[in-house]
């Protein structure tokens, strides 16, 4: 008789309403149906609970939680040039990314995230919290044209890139990307370069593209064209390319994407923040382009929560196009969930048999979520992070009941308000 | 030496980031400083919580929370027509209003709201359940030209409307509201008369207006002008008006709004999930109308949290107008708590002396929420409903450490799943 690492029983699957057990073996979901009988490793009991799949924060940058509420209220330029970027100068290190990092995954873990993809400074750090606390990350350094902790000059970061890709070899949870940061903080020179160093690891390359409208008329008066343009003018644009945020991108240049392959990570509520603007979502989904999901940093959200982040987005996109199927429930999960795991290549984002063993339990009984009329469409519209009770990584349960076994969520805590105080004293602030 | 009430003991004041005790005599805020020396009948800690206003929902209909989740993705006119009016057909009753206000009700103390603005059928009942759960209520049924559960004819609905005013004389918590529908289903006769009752009575109004672009087209084709042009020449308008919605208006009826000083309910994550569109709420705040926050029913929205539409609110119109400053934090709170109160002549919606005591303890302790360097931005921003531990309203505690004092949640749910399961055999289904 075979025996599994993993059992979970009697959970009703959140797409069809019908309830199933869920056999894991090696990280992945091997039998699906009910009433499984056979032996495991572990079981969960998941009577009344709703099986989702977990979701994949595909934008974000991750150990800025630390900075959280500063600067609220202010658009993007003036936001990193007047408060983040100095507050970087200041205190980014190694145990600042690690403590950013370990309060963000926490975070994370809570609101049923199971994959990041994370662009900071010293992303060692950030990978050794990630492989401690059993998440999934793809993981790379901004890669600029102007020096920062991180190295001098392009030439330098692409080295210190293929060194952290050294690194990385033979990790699996975690993952290395590289990080040309953006069409306006990189040369066409330093962006070919870093295609150069993915194509030679065999890595996805991620990118901040078309934010605001003031990158665009830079990039236009620089290169007299817009970013997308640019980009595969270039050369640079390829299926391996993830484009963050695409909120300012023309017909033509949506073309592009769609004939390049390229994916792209939608950050709604970070654009709404910082008054960017508003990504045109429903004409990326009629062009049938590879749309995902980011929170982008909580510095700028500001929290991690994708399950805020998937409600907000189908909403959003109703109501600016005035049109209420312009997105549905479905797509909006599917976007947040699957579509970003397999913009990196990772086969999960389903809860069916072959896919991995990444997924959430939700517990329905709360005011908020009964009756149970439309199982998808209450997890969109009416559900809270705070619903989701148990949390399972490849496998791995990280959550169970609402208690984060990976991570020592007190001492996280304690350790973010050591933090916090000594950003208060350099912002001259008494109290928060 | 005085004995008060309630005294809660050593709070964070979220406005200011300072610590005090909150002294609660006869419903109201009499004391507020640091280490208060005297007896009190109740005490709460409250050592590192933060405390805020409660919320003020001024525009719902929360029987409609046991119809969540159904025709979620419909445009306004199909969702009501296919879904809602047969569903309310076959439903509504005392019983169901019943039911359903208690899970409303519930989810409502749950999320920090301790005033909401009612207006659906059987609306005794919304009383009694809001009366035993301790939470104010103004509540009136809609008053329409056809006929309804409630009534045949305007007339009728008139002199129900006095009966329902001159049951609840006495009542405190609760008062009741003349709630004439909508312009597009009250005629100016109806309209006038509804004014009337409420002049008799010295009650509010309350009514939709200007929802969708259909309703504008509507109204013109009927009347030859805009909604809120016609409601002002038919002699509607006043300073006791509250106006859900006010997606479609223009600028010269902005003008009429603030001159006769009627109170606008923005209900921004109803407009958005309905595709009715996004209210110009930057330009509101520019004219100085009062402007006051609802959730809309939780069948639209689809949950009754305040602390959601706040932010939701924040961010939209940030992004929508491209400015990040067009509605800060604080702006966002006072609109959530204070404007919805005095919209409705309750000084409440303030921690400070002379006030009504209505407010919430928010625990920080969260990886969403640490470290707290701005308390107002963070709230708006980063918290969620499930932070709030402690709920008062008048000076009465209705939620202590999350557990709700006035309601039995474990017989309401029970409850809510026994009618979901009648609606879901009515619209044969056989599991959600």
């Amino acid at each position: 008789m075979e025996v599994y690492d993993l059992l979970v029983k009697g959970a009703i699957l959140g797409e069809t309403g019908r309830k199933t057990d869920i056999a894991i073996k090696d990280g992945k979901i091997v039998k699906l149906e009910p009433d499984i009988k056979a032996q495991a490793k572990e079981l969960i009991p998941a009577e009344g609970r709703i099986a989702f799949p977990s979701f994949a924060n595909m934008h974000t940058h991750v150990p800025m939680s630390l900075f959280r509420g500063i600067g609220a209220d202010l658009p993007l330029m003036d936001w990193l040039q007047k408060v983040i970027w100095p507050l970087e100068g200041e205190f980014v290190s190694p145990e600042f990314v690690k403590a950013g990092t370990r309060l963000g995954v926490l975070e994370m873990i809570r609101s049923g995230t199971t994959l990041f993809m994370d662009m900071y400074f010293f992303e060692e750090a950030v990978g050794e919290v990630a492989e401690e606390a059993g998440i999934r990350a793809g993981l790379g350094f901004g890669i600029l044209d102007f020096p920062t902790k991180v190295a001098r000059t392009p030439e330098e970061y692409i080295k210190r890139a293929r060194a952290f890709a050294e690194g990385l070899k033979g990790h699996d949870l975690v993952f290395p990307v590289i990080c040309p940061h953006a069409p306006y903080t990189c040369s066409p020179k330093t962006l070919m370069m870093a295609r150069e160093v993915a194509e030679e690891f065999g890595l996805y390359l991620h990118i901040h593209v078309a934010e605001t409208r003031s990158e665009v008329d830079r990039i236009k008066e620089e290169y007299g064209k817009t970013p997308v343009r640019h980009l595969e003018d270039t050369g640079f644009l390829s299926d391996r390319v993830l484009c963050a945020h695409m909120v300012w991108v023309d017909g033509e240049e949506m073309e592009i994407v769609k004939e390049r392959g390229a994916k792209v990570a939608h950050c709604p509520e970070s654009n709404l923040k910082l008054g960017s603007g508003i990504a045109p979502l429903p004409d990326y989904l009629r062009k049938g382009i590879h749309i995902c999901l980011g929170t982008d940093g909580s510095a700028s959200n500001d929290n991690l929560d994708m399950l805020e982040e998937m409600s907000t987005m189908a909403k959003v996109h109703k109501g600016n196009s005035q049109n209420s199927k312009a997105i549905d429930a479905r797509t909006a999960l599917k976007i947040a969930t699957e579509n970003g795991f397999s913009a990196v290549g990772i086969k999960a984002g389903r809860i069916e048999e072959g896919y991995e063993a990444d997924l959430i339990l939700v517990n329905p009984d709360r005011p908020h979520l009964q009756p149970l009329h439309d199982l998808v469409a209450q997890v969109v519209y009416s559900a809270k992070s705070s619903d989701i009770e148990t949390v399972i990584c490849r496998g791995k349960v990280l959550m169970y009941k609402g208690e984060v076994k990976t991570l020592d969520e007190e001492k996280i805590l304690a350790e973010a308000k050591v933090w916090g105080e000594r950003i208060r004293t350099f912002l001259g602030r008494t109290r928060p």
